[in-house]
């Protein structure tokens, strides 16, 4: 399986070019982390050289640890490859924890000019409680930090670390359904905390087409905390939907991350400062790290893959998105991006909720003789057959091309296939190369959200009265 | 091994009596909780209520989660019996994820008079951006909000979290010492980011009698980070260290916990507004749970042990001590509290530090005949014997009854005991039942605390002016 200039999959020691590049890389990165710290602390630049340092990190424990993960039992076979053997799983877990790690390491950066403005201001505070107690209105150096953003930070990591307790819990002991759904919506209850003490914005915008008959704004209230928390139940779980072959998972979420981080760099670069810089800037500052963290693993993942990712990582990633998403205030954005996993949810239901029979896995089917990717099936028997209502449906499906049927000649259903986007894209473009698979879908991802953008920030205009990118309208 | 009125190893289920009480204490607790919205959120009765609840689930998790564990490899044999089956390893985890679960449902508690007072000042933010201009120096409702208290409580869940991950880490892969030791310091950062912005208090007080050189007091400066830092670093491990034996790990650091909470509860009833009650507060509202949590897990750790704690439960239980010391400043009260673990660190360092040869486990030896545990020891060969400087040393602690060495007619050293606590105690006491032995201690640990908290607020008077309880001056 080694491919030329490749390492093989047992392989855990890096080659000397991978260290002498890791090592320059890591080293450039900490010259440029010194170096923000003579200016203002430049937060961004020092998230970006901090994300490449994680990069360099991710990169070599994922090999180094290769071993001791097959050892502690995280480990896999390859079913669509045709002698493969066992290799490391969960590895998502090395990216979580060289992340958190890395966004803990960044907390001073954000506040360093102001932690460098309050130093004067320092000092005992028992001995100076009277005079605080005369300035609290006035706000002495305690009012002059912005608490609310360090707040919103800290609330994001812990988020994140629930869904990583969670991720790596489920990769140990694949906890049932019914006892784990409800943990991400925990997960995200310091996230809502914070929303409320810092923005509590729970209008919605109307059309304008509806604004003579709802008004302009609509107070969701209550609900939108619902709604907030159902998005943090959502990514992580539509991300772990949309998975089975190698390298898809990651790409995937490479591929949400740079547009995210693409519309926040639309908000750096207007020219005067924005209601909504902050926000995105701190989206920024959490993404750039994970995009570190994924690249390490996409290479490694990539096809053939020599490490899994697990659930871990797919939790985590949707995590990461709901988190920028809430704290950003760009969760309807978010699900522009996000159609493909929406798409794949939706398209999954039947199967979930028990209207066709659902196996445990149902990824595309490897056929060892042709080495290419085929649509996996539910095979139904003469004396079990779907409800003939739901029979209609899925021969209309089939007649759409959404859903690949095949019936006997008595009209009854031998199989169909089973009801993911990447076997739908099978039955669309026929038997592929597992890899080639892959591309083509995370060009579908690409295409999708790019188009999604261009919704938000040009077509929205025909609906709503402003886009607040460029203007100091609402978002 | 199955004791009369006590569940066997093997039985995961809960008995009717159990199932019974647990339910009605839950409900009895979550009634309890229902009613404290009637009034302005009593925090701390909630905090109580939600313990309680902490402690049926966590007890009835623990026996319900036995066998996935064993399934999933945390499983372990119990030494110190004569014919000890497999029981669930790690069970500390379970533990760790109900008393973040806890803590994390508890957040909007301690905030929810500020959020009731602050509905008023909700509304769309984007819209009164530019009032909002104008007030942001007399501080509309979001200067009224603390903020500041809720970073400080998110930045210990962090910590927390993080310590979770490792322990977990820890018993999954047996990480080196020399890849982990410093992680408990990493988790510190948001602790010291939190105490920096919220306090920034590095002075010392110093002892009347040395007032006249050094002044009332010393400023530590970055070096007081380096200490909090320590104490992060120290708790986790040291707690780690003293263990070996049936429900000692847990019943030390339940000891501990009340003697903390019990300080607390000493400003709680101080007549006046304490500068110190909020600090003690918050203390409390991280040390209950723990409690809750740590008794459920006690009565399956205890002799004869149904389950093992792991070290997940060591370095979270250290980590909440070290959490509560830094945030509610009583950092060198804590290490009063601390004393055992502390001596049996120093006392350990020879082993630790490889002047005397240190086995894998140090822990107690199980003598089958009689039953009872003896000191284990460190083995020497004739040639293998200590330097001979060591060896005076070795026989110096010995003649002190502060080690057990036993020579030849030659003078060589046959073998030492190993130099941890609970093999001293043994050493003092003679061999002990299991049980007996973990009792002593205990009641031990609890005797130096008490005296300690003696210490402090009594003895201290004569080197300190004053002492912070009661009065208002420094702690």
């Amino acid at each position: 399986m080694t491919v030329a200039g490749s390492p093989s999959s047992s392989a855990t020691e890096l080659s000397r070019t991978e260290t002498l590049s890791l090592v320059s890389l890591s080293g450039a990165s900490l010259a440029i982390l010194a170096n923000t710290f003579h200016g203002d602390g430049e937060p961004l630049i020092a998230s970006l050289a901090l994300s490449l340092v994680a990069f360099s990190l991710c990169y070599a424990m994922i090999r180094w640890l290769g071993p001791t993960f097959i050892k502690a039992g995280f480990r896999g076979r390859d079913l669509s490859k045709v002698n493969g053997g066992e290799i490391p799983e969960c590895m998502g877990a090395v990216c979580a924890a060289v992340y958190l790690i890395t966004v803990i390491i960044f907390i001073p950066f954000p506040f360093y000019k102001d932690i460098v403005a309050a130093t004067s201001g320092g000092g005992n505070r028992d001995v100076v409680v009277e005079i605080q107690i005369q300035h609290a209105n006035e706000g002495r150096f305690l009012h002059r930090f912005p608490h609310n953003k360090l707040a919103s930070y800290l609330g994001a990591i812990i988020s994140l670390q629930t869904i990583a307790l969670l991720g790596i819990g489920d990769d140990l002991f694949d906890i049932r359904w019914r006892h784990k759904w409800w943990i991400p919506g925990l997960a995200s209850i310091p996230l809502l905390v914070v929303y409320f003490v810092d923005f509590d914005v729970t209008s919605i915008v109307i059309p304008v087409q509806l604004q003579p008959y709802l008004g302009e704004l609509f107070d969701l209230g209550f609900l939108y905390y619902v709604y907030m928390a159902c998005v943090a139940m959502f990514c992580p779980q539509s991300i772990n939907m949309f998975a089975g072959i190698n390298g898809i998972e990651v790409s995937q979420c490479i591929v949400v991350s740079l547009l995210i981080a693409f519309n926040d760099c639309l908000y750096l670069f207007t020219p005067y400062p924005h209601p909504a810089t902050d926000s995105h800037l701190f989206s920024l500052y959490l993404l750039l790290p994970w995009i570190g963290v994924s690249c390490a693993l996409l290479y490694h993942n990539w096809y053939p893959a020599k490490v899994f990712v697990g659930d871990t990582y797919c939790y985590f990633s949707g995590m990461v998105f709901a988190v920028v998403g809430i704290l950003g205030h760009f969760s309807k954005t978010l699900g522009l991006l996000l159609i493909p996993q929406l798409f794949n949810f939706l398209y999954s239901c039947p199967q979930i909720f028990g209207l066709i029979p659902c196996p445990r896995h149902r990824l595309p089917k490897f056929n060892a003789r042709t080495g290419l990717m085929e649509p996996s099936v539910t095979p139904w028997s003469p004396d079990r057959q779907p409800h003939p209502l739901v029979g209609q449906v899925l021969l209309f499906l089939h007649r759409l091309r959404l859903l690949k049927a095949t019936t006997d000649e008595k009209g009854l259903f031998v199989e169909t296939s089973n009801l993911t986007l990447l076997n739908l894209w099978l039955v669309w473009r026929g038997p592929l190369k597992e890899n080639r698979l892959a591309f083509e879908v995370t060009m579908l991802q690409l295409s999708v959200g790019l188009f999604g953008l261009f919704v938000r920030h040009k077509l929205a205009l025909l609906i709503f009265k402003e886009d607040n990118w460029g203007s100091t309208g609402q978002h």
